[in-house]
C-alpha cells in the first residue's frame, strides 16, 4: 500500500463514498489508488468550481462530506467560490490538494504557490500532510473537521511523493462522534416571548428541516406566532405538508417591514440577520437589539432545541400549511411572474428544486408553497454560479429523484461545465434556464440607486444582450439534449416532456 | 466628484486604458464612474478569469498594465488562477475589488470573505483604501507597484461608501519613473563563458522581444553559442527574421538531454530552470550549478545587459536564422504534426499566436521557425484555460493584427466564456480547438510513471470522450461563428476562409 491508497481507504473507512476530481499529474497516485482501493465513486469534472458546488448540493442531500480532489493551488483556486457559498451553507466537505513533491516545492516550480495561504480563506481545517505513514490518521482528522460546528470545509495538502511513497499499513481509522447541544435557558426565554409578544422565529439551517419545521410549525400554530425562513437558505423541506413560511426579503426596506411587525423575532438554526449588502440609511441588521432573541446558531442542537420549546408550551402536533393551492396555469409570454408559476404549478412530486434564478425567481417561494412536497435550496454565500454545479451533486446524492435546476442565465455562465458532468453520468438533472439577457440585479440596484438612467458603460455592464447567449446550443454542445422556448405554452410542453424522462435535459426559456 | 471617480480619474492618468470587468453591487459606482469620467473602456466578461486572463494578454501585448474590476472576494476568487499565470509572466495589472461599505462589514454579510487575505496569493501588492480622500494616491501606489520588478500584480480594495463618498479634488497623481539595471561583472562574466566554453543562453522574459533576441542572436553567432528559450514563455517575437531558438523540454529527461551539450548555460531575463514537476530520480533543477551563470533575472535590465554583452565581444549584426522553410502542406488525417504544421504553414504576417495546445501543440514550435513574423505567447504558470482569455486581450491591445487561439479542448473548456466578449467587442480572434477528447497530458504522464494499464478510474479521469464536446455548438452558443473539421484538406479551406474575414471565428478540429 502506498500513502495514495491509505488516503483512500481512510476516506472509504471513514464513510466518504464520492470523489468529484480535476486531478492533474500530482494527483496521479490518488487517481489510480481509486481503482486499487474500492468504495470511492470516482466524478470527473470539466472545472473545480463544479466539484466543489457538486460536493455542497451532494452534503446538503447526502447529509454528509463528499471529497473533492483538486490539483495545487490553481485547482483550489478555481473551486473557491463555491466552497465560500459551502461555508455560507454549513456543508461539509473534505478537499484534497495534491502538492509539489516534497523535496521539489522549495525551488518555486512554475506551478506552485502557498496552497495552504489559499485554503484558509474558505477553509475551517487546513492540514498539510509531512509524513505518508502518517496520512490516513491525517485524512480521519480531515473527515472530522468537515463534521463538527454543523457542517465545516477541511482541507489536506498532500504532496505526490508521500503518495507515492509505501507505508504500513495503518490502525484503521474512524470518527469521533460529534453531538450538539442547546441552552435550555434559551428554550425558556423563546418560550416566555412566544406567551408574552406578538412573534416570529426565523428559521435556517435543522430549522428548515421536515422535523425542525414541524416543530416549529406546532410552536406557531399553538401561540400564534408565524415562521419566517432566511432569504438565502441551504435546504428548506417544502410544498403541502409543511407549515406556511415567509421568506425574509432580500431588499432592508422590505425585510424591516416584515421583521417590524413582531415584537420579538426568535433566532432558530441560524443568526441573526443582515443585510446581503450596506444601502445608505439603513441598518446591517433586520432586526432590533430589543426584538432579536437566540434560540440556536447553525452550530448547535437546533431540533432538541424545538422538540424542548415544543414540550414547554405542551404545543398540540398541528401546524398551519400554506393557502392559495398550486397556481393556475400561465398563458402567454415569458416573464418572471409566468415562469415561476409554471415550474412550480408542474414540479413532481419529491423534486429537489436548485433554485438560483435570482429576480426572475422571486414569485417562484410563494407561488411553491403548496406544490407536491419537494426539497428547496439555494445560493447560500452569494457567489453566483453554484446552480448547476449543485444541482449536479444533488443528483449524485439522490438518484432517485428529480432535480430541477431553475437558473438565471448571468449565474449560470459561470458554470456551463456542470453540464458535462451531468450528461457524462446520465443524472437526472432538468436545468431551465431563464434567459433575461441580463444580470438583472444589476439594473434593479441602479434603479435603487436613484440611477434612473445609467450611462452607456454602465448599461453595458448590465446587459448579456450583444450578442445573446444561446443556451440551447450550449447545452448540446456539453452533451445535454435542450430545447429553446419563447412562450408558456410551449414551456409547459417542454417541461411536461423531459419531466417524463430520465437524464439530463435543459430548456432555455427566452423571456420577453 | 466622488471616491469612485476620483479612482477612474487617478487610473486614467497613469495611462491605464482598459477595464476589463464583472461588477457587482459593491462596484456599481465605479461603473458609473466610468460613464462620468471619461478615458477608460469597459469591457465585460462574463466570468472573472476571462477578465483577469484578457488583463494578462493585454499585458503581454500593450506592454502596460489593464484594470480589472471585480466582485469582492469571490470575484477575485473567480479570477486568481490567471492571476497566477500573470506573476508567472510578469505581466502588469491591476486590481480593483469593491468590498462592502465599511460600516457594514464587520456583520459578516454573506458575500463577505477577507479579500486581503485571499489577494495576497497572487498579488506583489495589496492595498485596502480607508477613506475616499486618499483613493487617487491609493490608486496611483497599486499602478507604479504594477510596474515594478518587470512586471507585477497590484490589487486594491474599495469599500461601497467610500466610491460613494464625496472627495475634494484632489492634486494629481503620476506614475514614479522605474529604471531596472543590470550587473555589468555579470556581463564580463558572461562574456568570459562566451568565449571559453561550448555555450547556450536560456532566454525569457526581455530576452524574448525583437531587440533582445537580436542581441542574443547577434552574441550567439559571433561565439559559435546557442540559443534556447524558456518551456513556457510569456512572449517571445518569431518567424522568417529572428534568430534560430530552440525551447527547453517540458520533461526533465529531455530538458537534462539539451543543456548538458552545454558546458555553461547563461540565464537571460530568466530565471535557473526548474522542472514542471518533480519526478523520482530526477533532479528539480535542469542545469547544474556549474553550468549555470546568470546575467539578468526577470526584474532586471536585460535589453542593457545583452547591449552591453554585444558591445564587450565586438558582435557583428549577424544572426543565424531558423532552417527548414516553412512546413509542406499535410494530407490525410488531423493528428498533433498535421494541424501544428497546417496551422504554421497558413498563419498570416504578423500574427499574434496565443498557444495553450499543450501535447498537441508540441510540433508546432519548431514548424513555426520559418513562419511569417509574429508574437508567440504561452500559458506561463501552468494553471489551464488561459488561452482563450489571453487571446481575448491581446485583440483587445492590439485590434490591427489577427489572433490565433491555438487551444487545447481540456484547457479551453475552463474558460468557454472568453468567447462571449470576444464576439462582444467583435475582436479578431481564430480560435483553432484541437479536440482530442482528452486530457492527454495525463495519458502521457501515467505511461511515463509506467501505468500502461491504468484502471477504468483513472482511465475515465482523463477521458473527455463520453459525452465528447461540441465545440462548434459551443462557440456558436457563445456568439462566435464556428465550423467542426475532422481531417487536414478542410481545416485548410476553414483557415484560409476565416482569415480572409474580420471578427470572431471559430474551428474545431477533431483529431484522429
Amino acid at each position: 500500500m502506498n500513502g495514495a491508497e491509505s488516503l483512500i481507504a481512510a476516506a472509504v473507512s471513514c464513510g466518504i463514498e464520492v470523489c468529484l476530481a480535476n486531478p492533474g499529474t500530482t494527483e496521479l497516485p490518488l487517481v489510480n489508488a481509486m481503482d486499487s482501493v474500492p468504495g470511492l465513486r470516482g466524478i470527473l469534472c470539466l472545472h473545480e468550481n463544479v466539484a466543489t458546488g457538486a460536493a455542497d448540493g451532494y452534503a446538503r442531500m447526502a447529509g454528509k462530506p463528499a471529497m473533492c480532489l483538486l490539483h495545487t493551488g490553481p485547482g483550489l483556486a478555481n473551486g473557491l467560490t463555491n466552497l465560500h457559498n459551502a461555508r455560507r451553507a454549513n456543508s461539509p466537505i473534505v478537499n484534497v490538494i495534491g502538492e509539489h513533491a516534497s523535496w521539489h516545492r522549495d525551488t518555486d516550480p512554475l506551478l506552485a504557490s502557498n496552497i495552504a495561504h489559499l485554503a484558509g480563506w474558505a477553509s475551517h481545517h487546513v492540514a498539510t500532510c509531512t509524513s505518508p505513514e502518517h496520512i490516513a490518521i491525517d485524512m480521519a482528522g480531515a473527515v472530522n473537521a468537515a463534521w463538527q460546528s454543523g457542517g465545516q470545509i477541511a482541507t489536506l495538502i498532500f504532496p505526490h511523493d508521500f503518495q507515492l511513497a509505501p507505508v504500513e499499513t495503518t490502525s484503521s481509522v474512524a470518527l469521533e462522534a460529534t453531538k450538539n447541544t442547546f441552552s435550555p435557558e434559551r428554550v425558556g426565554a423563546a418560550a416566555k416571548a412566544l406567551k408574552a409578544s406578538k412573534t416570529a422565529l426565523l428559521l435556517g439551517g435543522e430549522g428548515l428541516s421536515k422535523t425542525g419545521l414541524r416543530l416549529a410549525g406546532r410552536t406557531a400554530a399553538a401561540t400564534n406566532s408565524e415562521l419566517i425562513c432566511d432569504t438565502f437558505f441551504s435546504r428548506m423541506e417544502r410544498g403541502v405538508d409543511a407549515p406556511a413560511v415567509r421568506k425574509l426579503p432580500y431588499f432592508p426596506d422590505e425585510a424591516l417591514a416584515l421583521t417590524g411587525q413582531y415584537e420579538r423575532v426568535i433566532i432558530v438554526g441560524t443568526r441573526r440577520p443582515v443585510a446581503f449588502f450596506g444601502y445608505p440609511g439603513m441598518p446591517s441588521f433586520m432586526t432590533s437589539d430589543e426584538q432579536t432573541v437566540l434560540l440556536t446558531g447553525a452550530d448547535e442542537d437546533t431540533l432538541g432545541a424545538l422538540q424542548a420549546l415544543v414540550d414547554e408550551l405542551d404545543a398540540p402536533d398541528e401546524i398551519r400549511s400554506s393557502s392559495g393551492g398550486v397556481p393556475d396555469r400561465q398563458t402567454g409570454k415569458l416573464d418572471a411572474t409566468t415562469l415561476s408559476l409554471t415550474i412550480a404549478r408542474l414540479q413532481p412530486d419529491n423534486a429537489i428544486m436548485m433554485d438560483e434564478a435570482l429576480t426572475v425567481g422571486i414569485p417562484y417561494f410563494e407561488a411553491s408553497g403548496c406544490a407536491p412536497n419537494f426539497s428547496h435550496l439555494m445560493l447560500t454565500g452569494g457567489a453566483i454560479g453554484q446552480g448547476p454545479s449543485s444541482a449536479t451533486g444533488a443528483a449524485i446524492a439522490c438518484p432517485d429523484r428529480k432535480v430541477i435546476n431553475f437558473q438565471s442565465d448571468g449565474c449560470g455562465a459561470y458554470s456551463v461545465q456542470a453540464l458535462w458532468t451531468q450528461a457524462r453520468e446520465n443524472l437526472d438533472v432538468l436545468t431551465i434556464i431563464a434567459n433575461n439577457q441580463s444580470y438583472n440585479i444589476l439594473n434593479v440596484e441602479m434603479q435603487r440607486a436613484g440611477l434612473q438612467e445609467p450611462g452607456p458603460i454602465a448599461r453595458s455592464m448590465a446587459g448579456l444582450d450583444n450578442p445573446g447567449l444561446e443556451w440551447a446550443k450550449i447545452g448540446e454542445g456539453m452533451g445535454v439534449p435542450s430545447v429553446r422556448v419563447d412562450n408558456v405554452a410551449d414551456l409547459e410542453k417542454a417541461i411536461e416532456r423531459t419531466l417524463a424522462e430520465k437524464g439530463p435535459r435543459l430548456i432555455e426559456a427566452v423571456m420577453s
